[in-house]
């Protein structure tokens, strides 16, 4: 078990090094270690060394300058100047809550970035100020829409976050996919099957394989197959990516560009980078925040108490596992794979720091 | 088959006799034959008696006061004052789409108000604008959180209509449960058992009997269960309920009124009626729109052309198989069953119209 602070000072150290200057570094380290610290394992330092080669593949910039290019009241475009979808995005976050001071609402759509990392973070940045917070990604096609051997959505996640009164805030943080990438790798390395409704083959059968996606296959969107609705989580997935990469010209379906630095980007760009899309409401728009985050009180507990099906012990609300986690992780450390360890180290050698 | 103007007609009669304005009764109309004309035959005249009862039963008010109760330049709360759904949520995204013509986006939470019909109408009225639209509402109390015994949410639809150029518009238009109410009720009428995944009995197993949510079951959120990803139906379904009904004071999770009339209301209300969420995007607030509209028929261009599985002929795009049954129904009228036709009648001889 590892210590969470000394592994976000040792993500920093590498932010560092390859250019980013102190606050960027310190913002993508708390990112990449949220992800951690909730239990999104697939999400946090596993990645950093996936960012650095971004970088020597000069798909990242650590000297971004990102600006507004479009806006009106409620809305902004944001070109992130190939950032760190880390530092990206809690910019555009951060203004989104300026604006929406004043409008009541705003919605950016960010173009030219990089992985954001957990979408829960970014959306759950809007608490502190009483407003409800949503953040949507594109990412790497690797999910086939319905009746489609092709891949062209990536997981496409959706979080919204919204704050309570005594009761922690509701967070939805979730893949439009039956599952995560994640969990297949999971699932690969205990060797493994998956369930059925998980993947296809590069066929476009459903299989039990949990290596199906890396062997041509393909995710599958939220409801598996058509009879299970899964054209529902192919319109979920398509949303986020028309409002991530084609409200804000960032590189939509099958252009996304891919995280891993050893895919080929696309020699047909429609656009640029990877897209976000954030939004922020200020609960007070709509009726006194005291009041709402007194109703989303009996609303959670209502939904609490609610009477379990026999095996399982209680409902849970959308942030529960991942909060319980954090608790838990901040103070018996976070578990890492023996890969994920041999990563870090390769970082530490290259950038020369302390381990 | 039916005329769908002559069917049109009829209902707008009946809508002036239980007390409509000539404008509301003639908007209410249209809003339930395009359920008919789109295929939705569960949201269209079919209901057409269940909103007369509910005016019986005094939850309908057929000359309301619709106004805003709170506003700020990109928000707006409306007490619908007990009106139909079908007359309130038009109203609302008129005032959605003239305040985003200012602010950008507006976005609007509604109370006090009854069921809206298809969500898919009320989206679709900003693509006229240039603007992209979004309708939600919550609905009566059938759909069983993952691991609930207990019904606390309605199939809470998300609608999202997005303009393009040269080809249709996008138009997602979901339940957040694996299947609707309404494909239930044809299973049953066939005698025909229902997938597993759509429905759980009242000790919470999952079941075939397409009659479990009569018999105290309940439906299921998207995904059907753990495994298959109902968690995230359950947040969609649970996001649906928080913006319609908890931002605006309408009832919320299991204290939403029931559609039917025969239904009692909630004995500790904790809102007024039921609640509607609409918000409306200026593409502009964006981009240029011709520019987006470009890309998105580049974008569906590319996903109507993806290879298909085996034995399914093409990928759709959300919208398609609706305004496929619209032209076709036009054109060639719209099938009533008997149960339907002999409601119809019954309003007929009630209010004495010529059928």
């Amino acid at each position: 078990m590892y210590d969470y602070q000394k592994l976000e000072n040792f993500c920093k150290k590498v932010f560092l090094k390859i250019g980013c200057s102190e606050k960027d570094a310190t913002t993508a380290a708390n990112v990449l270690i949220s992800a951690d610290l909730r239990g999104v394992d697939s999400h946090g330092v596993a990645r950093l060394i996936g960012y650095v080669r971004l970088w020597e593949k000069d798909r990242v910039n650590p000297k971004p300058n990102i600006k507004i290019v479009h806006e009106t009241p409620s809305t902004a475009v944001i070109d992130a100047d190939k950032a760190l979808g880390l530092v990206a995005a809690p910019k555009a976050m951060q203004i989104a809550i300026e604006k929406a001071e004043k409008a009541g609402t705003c919605w950016i759509s960010v173009k030219n970035s990089n992985h954001f990392g957990i979408a829960g973070y970014h959306a759950m940045k809007a608490l502190e100020n009483d407003m409800i917070g949503i953040a949507l990604t594109n990412a790497s096609p690797l999910v086939a829409p319905t009746f489609s051997k092709e891949r062209l959505l990536g997981t496409n996640p959706i979080s919204v976050a919204i704050p309570a009164g005594e009761q922690p805030p509701f967070v939805a943080d979730m893949a439009t996919t039956t599952a995560a990438n994640g969990k297949l790798e999971i699932l690969q390395r205990k060797n493994e099957d998956a369930p059925l409704g998980w993947v296809q083959d590069r066929e476009g059968k459903q299989t039990k394989n949990a290596s199906a996606v890396k062997e041509g296959g393909a995710l599958l969107p939220l409801g598996g197959d058509r009879i299970s609705g899964s054209h529902k989580g192919y319109c979920l997935g398509a949303v986020v990516d028309i409002f991530s990469a084609v409200l804000s010209g960032a590189g939509y379906g099958p252009w996304a560009p891919p995280f891993v630095s050893f895919l080929p980007l696309a020699k047909d760009p429609v656009g640029e980078g990877l897209g976000h899309f954030f939004g922020v409401m200020r609960i007070d728009a709509f009726r006194p925040a005291d009041e709402f985050k007194q109703h989303m009180d009996n609303w959670i507990t209502r939904f609490r108490k609610a009477e379990p099906i026999a095996g399982e012990e209680k409902v849970l609300i959308p942030g529960d596992p991942e909060r319980e986690m954090e608790t838990k992780r901040k103070e018996a450390g976070i578990p890492l794979l023996p890969p994920v360890i041999k990563d870090l180290r390769i970082l530490a050698d290259k950038f020369n720091i302390e381990i």
